[in-house]
């Protein structure tokens, strides 16, 4: 087993989790092709396909790389098969072919359709059906490995923020503190990537930078500060737009260690912030630690929403909070943990409490049309007792 | 409009040919949604759904940032549209309802089963048809537009080298020579983003570092020069080790700009070369050019790549050429453009012949255990007479 775990049976407990919730669900057996997910079960992201039956022995069917897939893999079983034919005759060889009219569940919500329908037409005498739900409410709890790595990608994240203040001056161009910010990182370990669940989901460069009044622009590709993005062909994240004096400067980055985000944000003034910068900083960081405040097991994603939204409009501030006007994010967060926008998302009509064990964001922001945009995001481990904040950086308006 | 272009007509132009391609291939219509061919058809990859009838006019239904999606496209005719079901509405309003047993295309390569399976449901009269082959086809020839953006790239390219050969040195690892790249191509204004058409398919920072007996090593989400990765989560790319001595460095990456790829490979050699070494890369470069010698229109990838391959055996090198031994990749280059892989891969197998206005390139290495790897990527716009070589980066083994 070449993967490094502080656990020595994860593995084994992971499956066996996903194995009683496929019974549960109705599945005979589940066929994981997505590397994320992979990687959470199998060990490695060498392309495979990991079969699981709801009761039995996984086997990972290596798809190429097969000796490097055999040496990483937690696995024991291994086979050849390069193709869903080979699959199929493997598993009738060992007995394991699903009975006629089984369930089998895949990812429907990342395989391309034409991957499917190949599946489909080697397996006719089965129902494929989505498998996802099951996969990421299992991820949602992490475990001790699993934080232990949000935590190092939390040092990498900081050391991108030295690099933005030491090159975060007036005539510089966004994407110039993009690179300073993924130069940073990427020294630091950094992996270099940013995962997304979404299937259309990309961040140039893993993070956004958006200053002045870029800020108050909003991409379709997110809501709330998105950044305007290069060019139309990615129309988020850092532009070209050069710095100016007095400007806000939003920086929210994913990075990732080990295969594991942190994802944080902070605001940075090009020169000292002015008595109305700081003010609106100060009541983001008050609301922000009064959301934060509540999360202990058994909160909703909703409430936590709510209490974001009541705390802006008690402060005067509901038109400007998670957006501008009436087109705002209903929203204050959302899980993370191998993908940047891990299941759920913190908002209206979140209804699963809180575990410990899970790992949250908080992400406010005001965004004010003349002004400029603040925001600040932290990471938050869900404890039995209440909650820790796993994202140590200071929460000042860092000017330079 | 907001795109700029050397070509004003462009987008009616590259409408007018998929529609041609559509009535050809016996398509009613097609719904354009994956980000990249949607910047390509509407000029912007806001979210968005874009119906293309193989006659008529085509529409763009936004699905979020409707004023910016209708701001930045070429499309005259937009109509936000949150659902599949709004989608199936106005179309019925305006009279663009395809027929009962009509064949609606759809990207089935990349678009997610549950996406596709959902818009069956709103369609279930019409018959959903993989359009992708017909797009990628069209994307293979590329207008001056789109060649003067993958030069730009190539710019961008060189700024990453000029990093890489201020940061090689021994005792750095190879994450550290990633990072040098990477914000060398980003302060330069790279994209800070690679696509891959391959739905599973992504490069830590876009691009790979192998070193030394790395070099040979091949993970399975490539073909040859791959590197290990940082962690199993990605098992290619850079990895943690430290370069020494002596050491052969692939630098291999893909960088863009506007949306475009530009894919180079140089090695470097960590001190002064040894006349092994120095032999080695020279019969690289004779096999390199050997290969671009032929291409000129009509030339297929098959044959491109077996001039290669009986070039590295009259050298004796048959058994490192694109690999080791047995495992060895069966092709000598790819088309570039809006993704890095873009269709066709020039290979066994690639009878298509190469056109002008194609833009390819010819990525040729010897893998040699115990001694290293050699590898040069060069970019090649095909032309009416032959070609031209579009990255114009030495042909040296670079040493530090």
């Amino acid at each position: 087993m070449a993967v490094e775990t502080e656990e020595p049976d994860l593995h084994v407990r992971r499956i066996r989790i996903l194995q009683k919730q496929l019974a549960n669900g109705g599945f005979d057996a589940a066929l994981i092709m997505q590397p994320r997910d992979l990687f959470y079960y199998a060990g490695t992201a060498q392309p495979a396909n990991l079969w699981i039956p709801a009761a039995g022995e996984p086997i990972l069917f290596t798809r190429r790389a097969h000796s490097l897939a055999r040496k990483a893999t937690w696995i024991r079983r291994t086979v050849e098969a390069n193709s869903y034919g080979d699959l199929r005759r493997s598993l009738a060889e060992v007995g394991a072919l699903p009975k006629s009219g089984a369930v089998v569940g895949v990812e429907q919500d990342v395989v391309p359709a034409a991957l499917v329908n190949n599946l489909a037409r080697h397996f006719a005498d089965v129902t494929l059906k989505n498998v996802s739900p099951l996969i990421l409410r299992q991820r949602f709890v992490k475990d001790p490995t699993e934080i232990a790595r949000i935590r190092e990608a939390v040092e990498a994240w900081k050391a991108g923020h030295h690099q933005v203040l030491s090159r975060l001056v007036v005539g510089r161009a966004e994407y110039e503190i993009a690179a300073a910010m993924e130069y940073g990182a990427r020294n630091a370990g950094g992996d270099g990537v940013v995962w997304f669940r979404r299937w259309d989901g990309c961040l140039p460069g893993g993070g956004i930078v958006s200053s002045g009044p870029n800020a108050w622009v909003v991409s379709g590709h997110a809501m709330t500060v998105t950044g305007v993005g290069m060019n139309q062909g990615l129309p988020w994240g850092a532009s070209a737009r050069v710095i100016e004096p007095g400007d806000l400067v939003v920086v929210d980055y994913g990075v990732t260690r080990e295969g594991y985000h942190a994802d944080m944000a902070r605001t940075y003034c090009v020169g000292k912030p002015s008595a109305e910068q700081k003010a609106l900083w100060d009541r983001l960081i008050e609301l922000h630690f009064t959301v934060i405040d509540r999360i202990r097991p058994g909160v909703t994603g909703e409430e936590l929403y709510r209490i974001g939204a009541e705390t802006a409009d008690k402060m005067g501030l509901a038109e400007f909070f998670m957006g501008v006007g009436a087109d705002r994010g209903r929203y204050v967060g959302h899980s993370i943990g191998l993908e940047v926008d891990d299941w759920p998302v913190l908002g209206e009509g979140s209804q699963d409490p809180l575990v410990p064990g899970a790992v949250v964001t908080i992400e406010p922001k005001f965004m004010v049309p003349g002004l400029g945009a603040v925001m600040v995001e932290d990471d938050i481990l869900v404890t039995e007792q209440g909650h820790e904040i796993v994202s140590t950086l200071g929460h000042e308006l860092f000017y330079v």
